[in-house]
């Protein structure tokens, strides 16, 4: 901490933050002339940051401070603030490739660690929190379909020249804090005795030793983690669950790439799919008489289908599209005949799809017996029937991580994971 | 070229380099009082740099410097020095993981891209000039297999921190250039017609035309030059034919890592054991009443089959006993009963038996229709009858590219090489 703290830095509160806006342009110009009548609200109900909604008469913005631990355990866990630049990159980045999808940033100051960006307004909420209320988003499949693809193809060898490709590996690489995290708690802790792991208790005690003493599932998990650390295959998100998601009923917006590098792509498709999954799983805990969730878990897993199947689609039409590139992976003078470069697209698409069920069925496993949990079933009350839906899911989630490769299309695993119901 | 040579680069030659090397003591030292009885040779026979030996009365070195392009082309084919940079750091890498068999570097002057190092001393000569003379080299697997054993194991996540191991990829991302040269000439010239390809004609034109139409064998291409460029995992020398290899029957000496990067394993042992097979389906073509050269080429078999197997063995060795360590890829407290880590072992060395295959057989099919053949086929002077050695080695190369996970282990590659015999 004490390395970070100088140079510039200093934590700001609401007072300072709005002498620092006063003497930003590029902030203070989104917030017109009214600068007199600045409003803050600090609304960070992450794990790590601080988040503060300014807003004046004639504007709004969102300033976002990383400090140098994590925000919710305090400054006895430490984190480089340096993950505020690697957020801003990528935002900017991937704000590049899809603009609907992802808030502008206004201003970066790496020194005090802090971005200025759109605010991302109401009736937006956290998509976790509307599907834990189960309102349905008829555009998110397509819309998250469309980030996906275009983030992931657009920063792939597909698109990319091996220059261009291996700058933008070096660069990430420096963020190898948030890589190291991601590697703890979602692939080591929750294969072993760590004081980090949780679950609800006694009822998932068995549950939870039989992870760890599960060699197959183990072998898959230290597969996917040397694939993690090793594949710079694109420039991922590194987090995309669905509380990195804002959405109203028309409009989605991908927020909080702080975990960015050059990784498999399959993480960032999985991470989405996998809290669809335990969404879907957390349904049965939030059925009341007034509502038994019942169409609402038919939409999720519709949701489910089509966002990797809209996904597939929107890949491929982009690497037809720009198959005389300049990419490095597919050349058009050897991929020179769409029978071959149809298989091409076919195996890779399929590597994708398997990555992504693993890692996905990886990041449900560790929601239930690792140290972060998920809202969508924290929020079920009543621990006996929680257990029940966080069974399911855990258990859904153990033999797609073990036969990721047998599936073949996402309606064979729809059909799985029905198969998981209480019912 | 104009941007690279300034900032007190000079290309030197015998009298510059007399005083250079007078005025660094690094260097003079090695070569005792006798400075006034220097004697320099220029033995660069490689395709890229300058080679001089310098010998006094009481000591020699070797000097190297990289010009900013391609010896053998000339400045058409500009090719940054930094190469040297990255020659000298693998090599003080590699060096220290594996000192017997990795020359001792002296002096590295990265704005002159020159390196100062050990002389390789008679009666030491290139490893493919022995195997074409016919000579048995009864350490070479055991040698071979330390080399790689070590500097891949130690260089990987199964014994390193994901901070160690992002730094090093990070830094070698930056040898680009040279990657970008391997991308082309291994993996994409030979699939499609390019001025560069050139191959014993007319005599292998059909073998030549049936490489470029051969979809599984392009897709196979495909997929490795995506994990060429993708997998960062480990720091390999990135060139490990038989010609960046030093002999004696009781030394091996590596040298030329100026292709270094974090890259696949694969690629550094099947690139040793590609240009044995290569070397092995020469041999016919250097048979004469004198020597039918068949107990030679047993050798070279009994070479393939013990560096891969040995190879594999201490890799494993190195993993046990290190398996308490910092590496963060198969933790000790996941991978916590003996079964278990054995069947981690034995999957993880199946994939780089496949890899190394896969990348072998790539190398052996450049070398027959890309641009840069070897000698072993190149100084069979009847062109007849080095066409059919060459057909042997490409059908031999290419049914291994496509079958490679069919093999389970090194011999029953051996009898596949041996069912492509003339006879």
């Amino acid at each position: 901490m004490a390395a970070e703290a100088g140079q510039g830095f200093r934590p700001l509160d609401e007072a300072s933050l709005i002498a620092y806006i006063k003497a930003t342009p590029a902030l203070a110009s989104h917030l017109g002339g009214g600068l007199e009548s600045i409003t803050i609200r600090e609304v960070g109900d992450g794990n790590l940051n601080f988040v503060y909604i300014v807003t004046s008469d004639s504007g709004a913005i969102v300033v976002k401070q990383a400090l140098p631990y994590v925000r919710c355990v305090g400054d006895s866990w430490p984190m480089t603030r340096e993950r505020a630049y690697f957020e801003a990159s990528a935002l900017r980045e991937h704000g590049r490739l899809c603009p609907d999808h992802v808030p502008e940033v206004y201003h970066f100051d790496r020194a005090m660690s802090l971005i200025g960006m759109r605010y991302i307004e109401p009736p937006h909420i956290i998509l976790r929190k509307g599907l834990i209320a189960g309102v349905e988003y008829p555009f998110l499949a397509e819309h998250m379909s469309d980030y996906m693809a275009n983030t992931l193809f657009f920063t792939s060898m597909i698109y990319n020249t091996t220059t261009d490709h291996k700058r933008g590996v070096a660069q990430y690489c420096a963020n190898v804090e948030m890589c190291r995290l991601t590697e703890q708690v979602v692939f080591s802790d929750p294969y072993r005795v760590s004081k980090f792991n949780r679950w609800t208790s006694p009822h998932l005690d068995k549950d939870a030793e039989a992870v760890r003493v599960d060699d197959a599932l183990k072998l898959e998990a230290a597969e996917l983690k040397s694939m993690f650390i090793e594949r710079a295959q694109a420039l991922i998100h590194g987090d995309l669950h669905t509380s990195s998601i804002m959405v109203t009923p028309d409009s989605t917006q991908v927020i909080d790439p702080e975990f960015a590098f050059y990784g498999p792509m399959g993480f960032d498709v999985g991470a989405f799919l996998g809290n669809l999954i335990l969404a879907y799983f957390a349904q049965d805990g939030h059925a009341d008489q007034a509502n038994d969730r019942k169409a609402y878990k038919k939409w999720i897993l519709k949701t489910i289908e089509q966002s990797w199947n809209l996904f597939r689609t929107k890949f491929v039409e982009l690497w037809n599209k720009h198959k005389e590139g300049n990419g490095e992976a597919y050349l058009s003078d050897i991929f020179n005949n769409s029978d071959l470069l149809s298989v091409a697209q076919k195996n890779y698409m399929t590597n994708i799809f398997h990555d992504s069920l693993g890692f996905g069925s990886a990041k449900m496993i560790r929601r239930i017996v690792g140290i972060a949990h998920v809202e969508d079933l924290e929020s079920i009350k009543d621990a006996n029937k929680r257990a029940l839906c966080e069974r399911a899911a855990l258990n859904c989630a153990k033999t797609i991580l073990k036969g990721r490769r047998q599936f073949e299309n996402i309606e064979q695993v729809i059909v799985h994971i029905q198969s998981f119901d209480q019912e």
